[in-house]
């Protein structure tokens, strides 16, 4: 509902493996926090059910801005790590933002 | 994984009363399969959390195939039972693909 056209929406969809559990939260908390101190940051929301598959978006500026948090060497390293032992499978589809509209309970 | 480049991604975010948790969940199961069934559907992902919040991207093949899926009567009308019962509030952010990428675990 803070969404302005022309952003970036990157879409983080993962499956977990269940493994590290607490390592996992860990990092997960503390990329959050990374990625909100990175230039053009707009947002992130992250949903994950008892089966283990997530969604994570996060917001930028613009394709710059998404384009260096992926490139943010820490966050590199934890995507390494994610891979070793946190995921069975992820996908990341990088879309514009068109529009958004919300509703909010009276 | 399987996104290609101009399809639309609808980024619903919802916040769950926690109200009638079995109305809530054969309402959904519906309603992916009724999208499943829409003109120019590409995929649906889901999860929710125990906090109540939760995120579900639908694909579409263009514009005409999301704004088709948000007039669809029958979704419209579980909508509205959304707003009476099941939602303290949503977003709906749509974005159009531009790339995607993905790993599996070997």
């Amino acid at each position: 509902m803070d969404r302005r056209s022309g952003e970036v929406a990157v879409i983080f969809a993962s499956w977990r493996t269940g493994a590290d559990e607490g390592g996992y939260a860990a990092a997960a908390a503390a990329m959050e926090a990374l990625a909100a101190r990175q230039p053009g940051y707009r947002g992130i929301e992250s949903a994950r059910g008892p089966d283990g598959f997530g969604i994570t978006v996060s917001y930028w500026a613009d394709e710059a801005a998404a384009t260096a948090w992926r490139d943010q060497p820490d966050h590199a390293a934890i995507r390494d790590a994610g891979r070793a032992r946190w995921y069975r499978r992820y996908t990341v589809t990088v879309a514009r933002v068109e529009r958004d509209y919300g509703w909010t309970a009276a």
